[in-house]
């Protein structure tokens, strides 16, 4: 399924196509809670340069494509101090990606790399719950719903949402 | 029961009354996430500097120690963007100042805050479940746990506990 994707750490020199990634789905405002007008340099401190955070890319293996960011994710301490045992993690897939298992591949390195700098467990604190497709993709790979906040995000669409808060042990 | 303690806009020159209120209560790491070896200066940003936060003081208007700072509280946006309408709030009573109703008295300054700054709901995202005193106060002022994440919290004492989700709208 992700046979044509890679995923590594991503370094400074990726930014230019990170943010080609980011921009358009923080604009779209459906899915996170970024000011859908963030700034590039505000993008670029708030992905790249969060306190403790591990930022990673997947990259096209295809011949046609090969070394295109296809999407990104962090990881980083949901808490600090006595919660710094528990990760949160963000993810975005370029919008013209879909359906190329890059959520996918990007979670499945995430889950790994945080077991491996010792987290104990990783949260989500506000998954968009008319954001579908990940909420099945994280139920999938182990997460559950452990609350979901009313009326907690302001879709420009669908008006105010619920988010969901989901957890899973590592 | 708080007729001797009056709640008003922290100032800078606040600060070193603060953190004589937060300094203990961050040490014994008991009941927040901050790190326990925090420096002066890292509290002095996280507390009186984050983004879009209002902080607050409850001072003493009783004759033999007016003036004195006896507890703080802060309430910011939960999250940025489409999220910003949910507020998050922190609470620190100073740890010879129990009894007082400091901790009332701050709780209803910042929900009247929060309502008149155009806030929907209030959250907090991290309520140590064995602070007993906390969860009894926020549930008597409306709140409700609508998750406990599971073994999120290392206390010093107990290991690793829950930490509450608590929620209101406003």
């Amino acid at each position: 399924m992700s046979a044509d994707v890679e995923v590594r750490a991503a370094a400074v020199e990726d930014w230019t196509q990170i943010w080609r990634v980011l921009e358009p789905v923080f604009q779209a405002g459906e899915t996170y809670t970024y000011p859908r007008d963030i700034s590039e340099p505000e993008a670029l401190a708030a992905w790249m340069s969060a306190e403790r955070a591990r930022v990673l890319v997947a990259v096209s293996s295809r011949a046609e494509d090969r070394g295109t960011v296809l999407g990104t994710a962090k990881y980083l301490p949901n808490h600090p101090g006595a919660g710094s045992h528990v990760a949160n993690a963000s993810f975005v897939v370029g919008q013209d990606a879909a359906g190329r298992g890059v959520g996918r591949a990007l979670a499945a390195a995430v889950l790994d790399g945080a077991r491996a700098d010792g987290y104990l467990a990783m949260q989500f604190n506000a998954v968009v719950e008319t954001n579908e497709r990940a909420v099945r993709l994280w139920r999938s790979l182990g997460f559950e719903v452990i609350a979901t906040v009313p009326r907690a995000f302001d879709h420009p669409v669908l008006g105010l949402v619920g988010l969901h808060v989901m957890h899973r042990q590592l």
